[in-house]
């Protein structure tokens, strides 16, 4: 990037920007040419201006343009004409406006096409660029990052902003910023990417209210984070938060689990509070990923270390004591009256060669992963020697550090001086240095998460399943029957309790008698949806009598012309699941496994993942339930054959990929034991439209 | 307080300390006189020093005191004779040293009580006092506070001066500051009532890891937080964070539910984040308390208002549509772009009046209780004057005001400063601004909460009750049998099932055929516990032979000379649910309410609460766990009879509190249905010593 234009009108605010667009981009010390264009000024900062793109007298890396919508068609077309590759547009009034500015967008975008030009926006923040080669601010806001390590990228300029800020007001430097906008043409995806590759940064910021093309989210991620963390948080959770997104961005709003499946599927890191990850993302700008989750403390302080020691134990760390070697050093070397634990309390009067013994000693003993610093600034000892000390030890990079730093900023700003250049991460609160540091370990688990390859069933049976399909849909339904639903199952060798169809209550009283009682009965028929609501269902038959009087009260009650008899095996003692599925708009399904019966509804417990599920995930989705142990046994009580679930879980998984057509399955339930699993009651229903 | 002695020795570093104390009086504009006492020095900073209390000219009123432990004791002594009535002891060195020191501990605590003087202290980082008429800084920290409206009062002076160094760089300024350390005499209980009484202090803020005496510490806090907020966080909640902190105070390790139990009963605001803490104190210190919980946004940036809608909602809040009054003016008033709903986004390019419009409608509008302010500063609008326009919609005080300030305070400090000085609370992230409003509405939430006096039923028998109790502690156990259980609990007539005991197979045929089939048998005697792991439980027995057949199988496999048979009426088809108590060390008992049977272990689907249990507090129990629902009905299943639950609570909190040596009871399950709800099996403990 040599040169880089600034496009302007004649307005007094739109000039007012422009002036404030060059302002930027010399005050950030810009390595390129800067060209302003503007109709009507010769100069803009002392910076020889020109009417036109086509004057310019050198050739234009990316233009930034901040004209009224209405001249950006033609502008853009003067850019391709210059030659022009990369434009941002930090200008509104387009799509988000309604039709006319979306036909001004439509035009623009073709001329861009035509020219081969790429554009970032419009109605975006734009970007900003800390690379000590480049140095841009294309960018209307007002906060100069330091250079740093981290990346932020979202479409939502104000979130990337407090973002932004934040890390400014941390001391914390950013490598690159860019926000998209309208995202007419780059994506965010392929900004990923693109930080992906980019050595300079370390970890990758993001913020989503709903992602456009959740695939190529998905891809991009995971290829990202596998080697550099990806920080994400999605709003607009609650309904009332989804409608706030949806008057911002014009788009709809709708309850969305599908954004964290995937960030829990590629392996970004997501969080539920920007704060939360702001902190994290200082840890990753500067620590190295930790190789494993045991912590090791050393403070100066009593309670500080105690919050930390909850947040860091509630987040999965482990607090392990010191090795015997560790302990007789510290022993020797620390006041007689320091703590010699996990944590180390070498107390506010300990000096700096005590937390450089002890931080020396963590780093050396094989018991820990990270250190974790808490560092409180008495007057009466030397605190910036005990800064520089910290700062040495972090320089090595053998494990992480984080630091609770607790201190008056402007009355010790020499230590917030040495620790920040030092590249630190200090916090000033126990709990979020502690939460910092549980990230990066967390970090650690997801890359080493079990690889594990999509296993696919041979002994699967796709065409029975799709002319299934194909047959219901030839009907004009959507809604499988009982002999659809447990055909396509069948071909997916997923296990069902044994089965029949009878035409009459005599025929019932037969299936029955062959299935073997007790046996269940329900009524099948398109016009019987819920049948336990009707008097579609009686359990625990135990006798041809007893089938034969419930499926004639049934035809009695029901009266439908089609109305037919499901007679299944009774399978009483097992325990009660439920999987299921849902098509999710622009990716495959999502899969649920939890908690079946009354216990679904009431508890929630339940869980889900995206297909395809390896088994790995589907052995995660079975431990991730809070009723996990139910599954394991528990109290006398016999677990469940969990491999045969898992199983089940995978084909379901494959015949979902196999038939995308399905928009809701529904097994529930699904009645395990100790040696087998059956699905008992099922339900298909398709997509409206093939 | 008009004056105020130092007392330091000798020592290089204590006289170091000498000096700072002094001049941190001094800075701090102290407004009584200073009196340096110090054997070797004449005058420290300028002000005459003496050798000892005896020979300072005036009346003294506090001694901050600051030398080795072995001198305490006769300095205390002095004090007395000198007619000193507080001394604040910041020195270390005491009990929480061990033998020698808490013998000193003894020693100066006993002159203290012979003179009738006041101990603050020891190991304590001491008092700071804002109070225009006082300025005490008599403390060894370093920050120094602006005056303001929260007070907080900690034993850990770690934490206490965590949150003090929070509130100084968020410019929110502090009352009172009190942190007691040994607390060997005033107690945090006792500062919470003065703080309580004083007019300057609108909110307290605590921090504990456990509570030295937890009955009083409960009715102090009752009866301060009837009049203002208490915040409070107790850590070392995890296994490893109570041993942090047993290593840094001295104290036993434990893991402690009643604290949680105590703020929730008193009326204390329990925060798990220190942060959240923090930032919600900054919105008491300022804000009045809201009418109720709904809220209306306005911003200027979309995404953090979504973000900060999650966070509302998540927490309770409700977001109501703006009136058609509102509405109208605000579609009058603002820019035709921008959106009038809740949130009303008033476009980054919105100006001061539209603000002001916006504001001036939600405290007119009776669809709001508070408002939410979002507000980032474009360099194209005039900040300043928004930031006016906010300050004076604050300072009319009509509904609570949160601000979420999203700027870089260096450039727009002028911003920073109006914001401040006016009182409008101000947070950085959307999420910390939308948590400290949701604590506003949360306490007034908890102080609506329904009175409901305690319920004493007239219908118990406590005499027959004491009596079991009586004669199974006289035969040495602490044990109760299942007849005395059963009398305990009949005493208080809390509903069993039908029961008789029965010495024989034979007679327990007979008990059976008295009490109605089915029948559950269960082996009775004191060497056997667990019975079900032991073959000791038989369910659903139908017939007489079934019973007999049963009980000699038992009789066979337990061979227990004191084996009886406890026969009880089968209840199968009810919800099972677990009610339960434990006695509370200083307290009554916690009593547990929530899903039975299996889940118990499970899904810890439980809530707790401490004797005694008022019928709203029995119902809020009902209402919290997560299995509510089960309770009131679902999905065509019958609810039960809360009422009658309820009052088996109340009963069960009655008995619980005429019974203290009961140790621990276990009411699982207690079987409910649609009319009734019995006691199906139960033990009791007794407490080891009477």
């Amino acid at each position: 990037m040599k040169a880089l234009a600034a496009a302007n009108d004649l307005q007094r605010r739109e000039s007012c920007w422009s002036h404030c667009f060059v302002k930027n981009l010399i005050d950030f010390g810009f390595k390129g040419s800067i060209y302003p264009i503007n109709p009507s000024a010769d100069e803009i900062r002392g910076i020889k201006a020109y009417k036109s793109i086509l004057e310019c007298p050198g050739p234009v890396d990316v233009v930034h343009m901040v004209i009224p919508a209405k001249f950006v068609p033609q502008a853009v077309e003067d850019c391709g004409r210059k030659g022009v590759k990369h434009i941002i547009i930090n200008s509104g009034g387009f799509g988000e406006t309604g039709a006319e500015g979306a036909a001004i967008e439509k035009d623009f975008l073709e001329r861009a096409g035509r020219y081969g030009i790429r554009i970032l926006g419009p109605n975006c923040q734009g970007v900003i660029n800390t690379d000590p080669g480049i140095r841009a601010y294309c960018n209307f806001t007002f906060t100069k990052p330091d250079p740093g390590f981290i990346s932020i990228v979202a479409l939502s300029g104000g979130v990337a902003e407090v973002v932004h800020q934040a890390f400014a007001q941390m001391g914390v430097g950013t490598r690159i910023y860019a926000s998209n906008g309208n995202a007419v043409d780059v994506t965010i995806p392929e900004i990923m990417r693109y930080l992906g590759e980019d050595e300079g940064t370390r970890v990758i910021v993001t913020y989503v209210e709903g992602l456009r093309d959740p695939a190529n989210f998905m891809q991009a991620a995971a290829a990202v984070a596998a080697k550099k963390p990806i920080l994400a948080m999605k709003a607009g959770r609650t309904r009332e938060g989804a409608k706030a997104a949806a008057s911002h961005t014009g788009g709809l709003a709708k309850e969305d689990i599908a954004t964290d499946l995937i960030f829990k599927k590629a392996g970004v890191l997501s969080f539920r509070d920007e704060g939360h990850l702001i902190q994290a993302a200082a840890a990753f700008g500067s620590q190295p990923i930790p190789k494993g989750n045991r912590v090791g403390i050393i403070t100066n302080t009593g309670g500080p270390a105690v919050i930390a020691t909850d947040v860091l134990v509630g987040a999965g760390c482990t607090l392990p004591p010191l090795s015997d070697k560790t302990r007789a050093l510290l022993k020797e070397k620390l006041y007689p009256e320091a703590s010699i634990g996990n944590p180390v309390d070498v107390l506010a009067t300990g000096t700096a060669q005590h937390y450089r013994v002890c931080m020396d000693a963590m780093m050396e003993d094989e018991s820990f992963d990270c250190v974790f610093v808490n560092f409180v600034t008495p007057f009466f000892v030397d605190n910036e020697s005990i800064a520089r000390e910290i700062v040495a030890v972090n320089q090595q990079r053998r494990k992480p550090i984080v630091c609770n730093l607790m201190t008056d900023k402007q009355q010790w700003s020499e230590v917030v001086r040495i620790l920040r250049e030092g590249g630190v991460p200090c916090f000033p609160l126990p709990g979020e240095a502690a939460r910092a540091m549980a990230a990066l370990v967390q970090y650690h688990a997801i890359r080493s998460r079990e690889a594990s390859p999509i296993q696919l069933f041979a002994d699967v049976k796709p065409e029975k399943a799709k002319k299934l399909i194909a047959e219901a849909r030839a009907t004009g339904r959507t809604q499988l029957d009982a002999a659809e639903v447990y055909g396509v199952l069948d071909a997916y060798k997923i296990p069902v309790a044994k089965w029949r169809l009878a035409a009459s209550p005599a025929e019932a009283a037969q299936a029955a008698a062959k299935i073997g009682f007790p046996v269940v009965l329900k009524a099948d028929a398109a016009s019987v949806v819920h049948k336990s609501d009707t008097g579609g269902v009686a359990l625990n038959l135990a006798s041809a009598s007893a089938v034969k009087a419930a499926a004639a009260e049934m035809k009695r009650a029901i009266a439908a012309p089609d109305l037919r008899f499901f007679v299944q095996k009774f399978l009483p003692t097992g325990l009660e699941l439920i999987m299921g599925a849902k098509a999710e708009e622009g990716l495959g399904h999502a899969v649920v496994f939890g908690l079946g019966g009354i216990y679904v509804e009431v508890m929630q417990d339940v869980v889900f993942n995206l297909t395809p599920v390896s088994a790995a995930e589907a052995r995660e989705m079975l431990d991730a339930i809070q009723a996990a142990p139910l599954l394991s046994g528990v109290r006398g009580k016999k677990g469940v054959n969990r491999d045969r679930l898992v199983e089940i879980l995978q084909r379901l998984s494959q015949l979902l990929t196999d038939l995308p057509q399905i928009q809701e399955m529904d097994l529930n339930p699904v009645m395990a034991f100790a040696d087998k699993a059956f699905v008992v009651d099922a339900r298909i229903s398709l997509k409206e439209s093939a």
